[in-house]
Order: structure tokens, then C-alpha cells, then sequence
């Protein structure tokens, strides 16, 4: 599928953040087969993290690097930010994160628009972090969104779909759009069944980087994922009321049928 | 793991009846990977399931048979069947099913309990398609059963995990003894989800036979099953409440911090 | 409804344990409108609930006494319990609760049917303490019971519906026998949804003693069962997918059609 | 409580469309005990309930009236329709919806804080139908708002409450700001469910107008928005994993003590 002008085969977006250490999050990244890491520009200091080290990890993963503006609070700081990221990464894309409320870091749809709209006449290919709010998804479009990148649940809270009933709306009001849902996911059957509902790929971060063990995690989510599109592609069966015999009894034990 | 005496490693059971046709069959359970197929005595007549066609395939695919007394209504009926199993099959394995009741397929815990005391004494090894009950599955467990199969839903309902509260109640009280999910699953997700509650193995019929592509769909819940038991072993974050940022921010972007 | 041969009014049966005093219970049980008060046998010794105190309160309340066999372990003990029950409390009813397991303490459902079928053919009426399991609904009905009591949840859990697919089908196949959720409820919503399945009454007892204030939570309790019963009698609308105007807006405001 | 300088008794807000006749509607009305209707200008032509006659019936009712702007999705349409209410209507306030969405008939939340804030500045006590959104509901309360209007789900859709999470944080970040689930409620339990997690009041009209005995319906609505209410006075208990056995059963029987 395309994400903008990028053929892109991983259905997996992985997070940068939060690992017990660069190597290991070099190892969960490989073993999670993400073809794109996000990356903050905004990292906390004084950490290993923090500097050149970390540059250098991610670029050995050898993944295409989708900024973000994580930990933005306003269009003005998300927007310099967004330049700043081109800068360094030399990338037209750029994950939006306009915060609108600390508690549950979810996006400020009024903001969201308004710099999705400044960086798209910018140039920016511009993934935004949203709700699963219809009409702000109509606006995201129409100020230059080729992508939407709705929440499943506040951020690093790893509750899964919390409103599955929107995400399928938004599935079905936008057929041709790349979506991709972004943030709450933590076990892989709810990225799986991100992907039963016809999404186009998840993105993660905590629910890898604080696993017991990350680099286990990651695989499982590669495969979590490969597996729900494979089911959407395979048409599932639909669920039933009652009971419906496997295996059909009308007649006889089948040896005797062929020797009868 | 152990199924009784046999080392198995995948943790996909497969049925072997609804397939659009024997070859199709055949290619769904390489798909799956499974090792273990479960194989009806008692089938339709006049298809082309029933008979030597079938049964030759069942043969090419390589799997384990795990003979079922699917159908059987009464502690006499699935006895007999489980003993012409074994003349049959040549295996001392029967997946034992007494339904008691036509609509929700459900099985009879009191018959089910008695038929598994004579197979065990008899020298079967009994996999008992059984409920939740914490009690019925002591029952079992004192009758001989080694290894349990409660259900997710009725057979054939594709509705998942009916009662996630009872069976993670039931992996809490058997810690020790192989629970395979058996019957109700519809999605990779819902496989996904009872591997993550700690279950061993899940068995599927339905959902792949009667999908629209039943062998992509094979494929799908084999990355699923998988998918679920790694989650497990690597030691999944907890649901919170509210959010928590993936990217701390605190401090300078990190490129400033690099030149400081 | 009839419960055996008697005419009940009140669709909310009440249990006398845990509350904080008898004067309280006895206010709560008022302020419920039950008719009906589950008494157990057996309490705990050296409190002011135990003895006379505690059985004039009761007598106070003028409600109905169902005795009850809860702690009971096997079938000699319920059986046991029973007939002491009917000696003291001079009535045909008992409710039955033979449990199979500390931790959920739930039915152990091969002696509940043992215990019901003693009890039955020696005059008791017997309202068993069940699961949702079809099967053995169908054995207590054979048993001699005319009443049924699945729970909702483990007791004293708050959990409310853990099996809601379960406890309709249960009232789907049986459409002519008095269906009473027993356990699990915790709060009044839980109570409406089991009335809104087509339930007949429920049975509470520490959602309501546990409360921080139990008699304005029986109050409430008795609210809500009135509520899902006149829910049920009104023919609710179905749930829809999408939207449905609930004002439609073809055409002008209508104060303009008044003066066209 | 306060609906801005109105003290309101009643928690149930009914609306005035889709009744079978203008009599029924009455007797609905009457019988949900709801001292607010509210009422839409934009009314279908041709009908019975379009004109002079549906007015008077709405007089009758002795309900004091919340205009609404059902239908609109501009915010010119809805500051327009809310002057024209006013003055039909003698009274400040206005139920606002400004629709984005025509399968949904979502809240435009542009539009919504955009008309909000000019019909606040004017003079309005505006309450308006929003969405779960914190942000938004930031923005409302900037604008002029003193209470909020969350949809449960989509209109006349009766599926209740969508996204639990999301209504709960709301209530949350707004302990002192009136909150009123409207639209999406199709049971007594969703009220109900409602009110437990502390939401003011319910507002709701197709459950009610479109149930088979709509007047028994409203009913049992009064009831359960009451429960509700009651039971989030009355502290209720909280969900346990495991049972609690509500008699516990150390000791002798309380006969034996009382002779002991």
C-alpha cells in the first residue's frame, strides 16, 4: 500500500521510545519487521537516549524515519517542530501530535486541523494523530491529509479499541483513505483486530518497549498484524446466534458408507 | 508441550469437515501448520467427504488424526464410537464430545463425565470438549482426563470468547494441565486473545471451512496462535487508566542537547 | 408470577447477611420491597447477627423467608441444612447452593442435582443455585424444580452479567420457567439488563449490605428491576447501526407551514 | 440541580418526535415525570405533529421546553433556528446540534463551538450535543457553555453507551459542570449506566416514542434514571475478581448458638 508517494509492504509502525536500552530496541525493531520507526524530537535529557547514540541506532535499523511532534501542546510548537524535524530527517512526512489534554495526551482536533493545514500547504506529507471522530477526519482531508492516524486509546495506556462501533464508522466512511490506528494498543489481539476491522496498519510504542521482553513482543505484533489483514482478505465467517454443527450427523458413520 | 505422551509444538488443532472440498482441505491444514487434524467417525452421507477419497487426504496431509465422537447424545453412543475410533485410527487419542442439547451444541457435563471415566479406564486418552466449570473440570481431571478442552462459544457461532471472566478462572485453577480452547472462534483475534489469557493450544473448524479463502485464512490464525503465545511469554504491559506519554518530555530537543 | 404455589408481587428477592446491623437490614429490606428473604443456617458465631436478635428482625421485616443452604459443601450437608430449615422456618422452600468451589464459589452441579432430587421428592420446593448451563438446567427441571437460580457472577464478585449470551439462551429454551439471577450483581444497571433478558426477578444480597448507604441502594435496586420488567413489557426498539433522525427534517419549520 | 438559573428536580429530559400521535406523546411525557421537552422547529410537513395542534399538546404537558436545532449543519442554519426558537419559544435556552455527518448525525464539532460561542455572547444558555471529546468540551465551556451534552451513540440508534471510557473521563475532568448523555440510549440499563458514572441527567426520544407501549417505556426510563441516581449516592460496591461469600460460614449454625 502507499503511504503518500512510498510503497510500503509492513503493516507495523514502531515507537522509539521507552526501551530498556538502544540495543534492544534496535533488536525490537528488526524483530517487529517495521518498515517505518517514529522518531521524537523532543527527548528527555540526560539519558542514553538522548544524543548521537541514539541517532545513530535508528539509523542503523535501517527503517524510514516518520517524525513526530510528540509532547506538543500548540499548532506554533508543532509546526516549528515539524520543520525542525525536516531538517534534521530529511523527510516530507511527519506524525502530527497536537496535545489537547494532559491526562489522556489525546489530540486537540481544533489545533490538529489548523497545523495539519499549515504543513500540508507547506509540503509536509503530514500522518495525524486523531480521534476517530468523523468530521474531524473530513476536515483533516480537506486541509491536505492523505492519511489518518486515529487513536484506539489514550496513549501508553494499552486499553485496545475502546470505541470499536467509531473505528468501523470511520472504516466505512473512508474506503480510500490509509488509515492506521495509533496509540492505546497493548496486547496483539487488539492489533489484530484493528486489522479485522480493515485498518491498514497499527503503529506502537509502549506496549513493545515496556513488555517484559521487547524483543519477543515486537515479533508477536508482526505477526498479530499479518494475521488480521490476512483475515480481512479471507472473508471471515460471521458470527451466529446459535450453534451450527462442524459436523454434519445426518446418515451413517462414514466406513460403513464405503463399505455398504 | 505434552499432549499425554506426545511432544506437540503447534498450538493449532484443526477440524477437518465444512471445507469446500478435499483438496481445499488439504491445503488449509498445510496452511495452519497444524500437527493435530480431529477427524469425525460420523459424517454426511453422499458427499464426497464420506469415504475413502477423504479419508486418503486426511493420510497425505501428514497430521495426527485426533478421532472425535462429534454428534454422540448419549454416554453409550460416544463410547462405542470412541472404541471404533481407536480400531479405525490406530491412536488411543478421542476428542470427546456428549452434546446435550441442539441448538447451543453444548456439551452434557454429566454424560461427559461418565464417558470419560470409562474411555480413561479403558486405556483411551481423553480430550473432553467440555464448559468452563470449574467443578465439571475437576471431574474430569479425577476421571482420567489429562488435558482439557473448554469452549469459547457454540460450535460453529464464530462469537469468540463468550465468557473470558470464567476461562481465565479456569487457566488460574489449572496452572498445571493443558487447556486447549475448543469451539467459537471466529477470528485470529479471538485465538490471539484466549493464548494470551495462558491457554496451550486452540482447535478451530468452522472459522477457517467456511471462510471465503480457508486457506489464507489457515494462514491467518496459524500467526495468530503463534502471535498469543509469544505475548504471553513476554510479559505483557497492563491496561491503565489514563494516559502515559511513550515520549517523556521533559527538556530540549534532543539535537540541542547534542551540541549543548 | 407464581414461585411454586405462591402469588409474588416484588420481582426483587433480598439476602439478611453483611449488613452493617440488624436495624440496618432491616431498613434496607423495607426500603426494597422485597417479599422474599434469603436466611441462611449457618453464621458466623459471636456476632450480633447470630441468634434471636438477628431471627426477630427477620420476623419484623414480614417478608417471606426462602432459607437457604449457603456454605454448604456437599449433598449430605445441603441435605442436612434443608430439613433443618424446614423445621425452624416451617416452610416448603429452600434455596440450594451446593458449592463446589472456594475461590468462585460456585455450584458444583452434579450434587446441586443430587441434593435437588432428594430434597424434591421429599416435599421440598427447591429453588437451585445454578449456573447457565442449559444441560443442567434441564436435570434440575427433571429433578422436581419449577424455579431456576443462575448466577450472574461469582457472589459478593459486583461483576454483574458475565455471560450474557449464556443467560439468554437460557431463557430462550426455557420460556415457561420462573428464571431468577442469583449472585454476581453489583450494580442496578446489572439488575435492569437481567429483567431486560426477560429475567423474572433477581436475588441480591451484598451489592446492597455492602453499599455505603445499603437502604438507598436497595431503593435503588428496587427501581431498577421495576424498570428492565416494564422495559421488558414495552417492547423495546433494536439497536441500529447507523443513525435514525429522531426529527426527521424534510420541509420547512413548521411555524411557517401553520401561516402558509 | 441547576440547568444554568433553572433548578431542575426531574433527571430525565424526553424529546417531543416519532410518537405514534400527539396523545401518546402526552401521555409518554406525563408518565416519564420529565419537566423538560425538548422541542425541534424544523418539523416534518403534512403531519399530524407539524402545526398549531402538536404546540398546544406541548403546552399541555406543562413541560417547560428546550428548543433544539435538529437538522441543522451550518452554523449559520443553527444561530438562525436558535433566534427563531427563542422567540416562538420565550426562554434562553437552546439545545444545539450542529450535525456533521449524515449516517451518524454527529456533532459538527467546529461548527458546534463556533455557533455556541455566538449564541452564549447573545445572550443564549446553550446546551450542546457534543461528543465525548475533553478538548471540545474545554472549548464549549470557553465559549459560554455551563453544561454539556455528550452523545451515548448515535441518534436513534439505541446502543447505548459506545465508549464507557470516554463518557467516564469526561466526568472526570468536569466534576462541577452539569452532564447530560443524550442520544444513542435504547434501554432503561444504559440510563441507568448513565447516571452511575455520575452523569446528571439522560436525555433520550426514540426509545421511548419508538417502543411498542411508549407510555409503559417512559416509565420505566423515570425509573431507571432514578435508580441510577440513587445508586451513585449510595456509594455502590466495587467489581472483585473473586467471590466473596456473602454468608460466611465459620462457626455453628445460628440455632445451635442461640442454645448453646
Amino acid at each position: 500500500m502507499k503511504f503518500y508517494d512510498d510503497e510500503i509492504s509492513s503493516r507495523l509502525l514502531i515507537g522509539t521510545a521507552l526501551y530498556p536500552s538502544p540495543a534492544i530496541m534496535l533488536e525490537a525493531i528488526k524483530a517487529s519487521k517495521a518498515e517505518i520507526v517514529t522518531v521524537s524530537l523532543r527527548r528527555e535529557s540526560g539519558t542514553e537516549q538522548a544524543g548521537q547514540n541514539f541517532w545513530s541506532f535508528i539509523k542503523d535499523s535501517g527503517a524510514k524515519v516518520l517524525p513526530n511532534t510528540a509532547g506538543c501542546k500548540s499548532v506554533k510548537e508543532a509546526v516549528t517542530t515539524a520543520h525542525m524535524a525536516r531538517e534534521i530527517f530529511e523527510t516530507p512526512w511527519v506524525k502530527l501530535e497536537v496535545i489537547g489534554e494532559d491526562d489522556s495526551l489525546q489530540p486537540d482536533v481544533f489545533g490538529l486541523v489548523e497545523a495539519a493545514r499549515i504543513l500540508s500547504e507547506d509540503g509536509f506529507q503530514v500522518f495525524p494523530y486523531t480521534t476517530e471522530d468523523l468530521v474531524v477526519a473530513e476536515k483533516l482531508i480537506s486541509a491536505g491529509c492523505e492519511i489518518l492516524m486515529p487513536w484506539g486509546a489514550p496513549i501508553g495506556s494499552g486499553r485496545g479499541l475502546n470505541n470499536i462501533y467509531g473505528l468501523r464508522s470511520l472504516r466505512a466512511h473512508f474506503p480510500n483513505i490509509p488509515l492506521i490506528v495509533d496509540a492505546g494498543i497493548g496486547l496483539p489481539s487488539h492489533a489484530a483486530a484493528a486489522m479485522e476491522l480493515g485498518y491498514d496498519a497499527v503503529l506502537l510504542n509502549t506496549a513493545v518497549a515496556k513488555a517484559g521482553d521487547p524483543v519477543l513482543m515486537a515479533k508477536a505484533f508482526a505477526l498479530a498484524i499479518e494475521s488480521g489483514l490476512q483475515c480481512y482478505q479471507a472473508d471471515p465467517i460471521e458470527k451466529r446466534d446459535m450453534a451450527a454443527p462442524s459436523t454434519p450427523v445426518a446418515g451413517l458413520p462414514f466406513w460403513n458408507q464405503d463399505h455398504a
